[in-house]
C-alpha cells in the first residue's frame, strides 16, 4: 500500500465517509471478512462503487486493481488519515449530566480520545475526580491543557456560558472544539469547530411526522447522504 | 401572517436551517428584540439574506416587505412547521449511561419531546421508574407504545442491539426513530430515521488536526454548512 502524504481541500462529506468506511470495516472485521471489493464496500455503506475508488483516490493507492481491498489493511491505513487511535488527550469542560454521560461515552476511548482533564466551575466538584480524570476549576484550563497535551476539547455547559467555554479553551492553546450546548459559537481563524446537536435531530424527525408530505430522509450514522 | 398548509418535497438542509432560524429567534426574544430583518436574521445564522427570504416563502409570506418579521410571530410559526412544542410522545431503547443522560437532557422536554416509557432488557431495571417513566420488558413494546400513543423512538442500545430494537420500534407502530449506536441500521420504507454520531464528529476533528493542510470546517450548531 502506497500513501502520497499529502491531503488538501477534501470535503466535510469525504470525511465523513471516510469515517462511514471505517465503521463499516471494522463490522467486516469483526464477521471475519479478508477481503473487500468496492462493490461491496459501496453496498455497505450505499454510495456508488464509483464513489468508493474517487474517495480513497484522494489519499494515494489502496488494493490492486480486480483483487479488492484487504479489510485490515484498508481499516489501518483510513484510521491513520482520519488520526483515530493517535491517542488525542482531550478536556471535558462542564460536568453535567450530559458531561459526565460524554466521560463515559466508550466510542471516544475506543477510538483514542482520552478525555484527560474535566473543568467544572461547581467548587464541589473540583477537586475531585470522575473515573481516573481529575477536576479542575476552569481558571486552571491553560495550565492543565498545557501540561497534558491536550489538542481537543469538549464543551457541555448551558448555552448561555457555551461562548465563554470555548474562549477559553482557544485561550488555552486547543485547536478543535466539539460542541454540544444549543448556541451558535464563534472562534478564530483556524480552530476547528464542530457540534453535536441531538435536539435538532429530534426536529428533524417531527417535522417529516408533522408533514407527511414532505420529502423523505435518509443517512448513514456518519451523517453521509 | 399566513401559511400555505402544504409542505412537499423540503429538504433536509432547508429543514436544518429552519432549526437553526428558530434557535436563533428564541434568542433574539430572550434578548428583547421585537423585530428582525432577513439581513439580521442571516447574519446570525451564517446564510445570505435572499437564503432566508428563499427558506420563509417555501412554507407561506412571513412578515411585511420592508417591515422585517416579529420574531415572536416567526419562531411561533417556524416550531410549528417544524413539530416542535405539540408534545411528541417518545420511547428510549435501552437505559445504559448514554440512555441515563438523554433522560435528562432538558432541551428534548423544553421542545416538546416527552420521554413517556424507558424499555430495558436488564430485568433488575424493569418495573423500575427513571424521573417519572416507568422502565419496562422491551417485550412490552407493543402494548405501551399504542396505549400512550408514541410516536417517537430513541435508540441507545450497543451497536450489535440496534436492528433489533429498531425492528422492535417500527413493529410497535413507531414512525420516527433518532438512533445512537454506530451500527448502521435499515428501515422500512415510509419509516424516517436519523442518527446522532458524537465519535464521527470527533473524527472530523482529529482529521484536521492530522491534516493541517486540509479544509477548515465550520458549521452551525444546527448543522448548517
Amino acid at each position: 500500500m502506497k500513501e502520497t502524504g499529502t491531503v488538501k481541500a477534501v470535503s466535510d462529506s469525504t470525511v465523513r465517509r471516510l469515517s462511514a468506511y471505517y465503521r463499516r470495516l471494522s463490522e467486516m472485521e469483526e464477521e471475519g471478512i479478508e477481503i473487500a471489493s468496492s462493490k461491496e464496500l459501496a453496498t455497505r455503506n450505499g454510495v456508488t462503487p464509483a464513489q468508493v475508488r474517487k474517495d480513497f483516490s484522494l489519499f494515494g493507492k489502496f488494493g490492486r486493481r480486480g483483487q479488492g481491498y484487504t479489510v485490515k489493511d484498508l481499516k489501518e491505513a483510513i484510521a491513520k488519515i482520519l488520526g483515530v487511535g493517535r491517542g488525542w488527550n482531550v478536556a471535558l469542560v462542564g460536568l453535567g449530566k450530559v458531561g459526565a454521560a460524554l466521560f463515559h461515552y466508550k466510542e471516544f476511548r475506543k477510538q483514542g480520545f482520552n478525555i484527560a482533564a474535566v473543568f467544572d466551575n461547581d467548587p464541589a466538584k473540583q477537586g475531585g475526580h470522575i473515573g481516573d480524570a481529575e477536576i479542575y476549576a476552569p481558571e486552571r484550563l491553560k495550565e492543565v491543557v498545557q501540561e497534558k497535551g491536550i489538542g481537543i476539547g469538549i464543551v457541555s455547559v448551558p448555552g448561555e456560558a457555551a461562548q465563554a467555554a470555548v474562549d477559553a479553551l482557544v485561550m488555552a492553546g486547543v485547536r478543535a472544539i466539539l460542541s454540544f450546548p444549543m448556541r451558535r459559537v464563534v472562534v478564530p481563524e483556524g480552530i476547528h469547530l464542530r457540534y453535536v446537536n441531538m435536539a435538532v435531530e429530534m426536529e428533524g424527525l417531527s417535522f417529516l411526522l408533522a408533514n407527511p408530505g414532505s420529502k423523505r430522509h435518509r443517512s448513514s450514522p456518519e451523517g453521509v447522504r
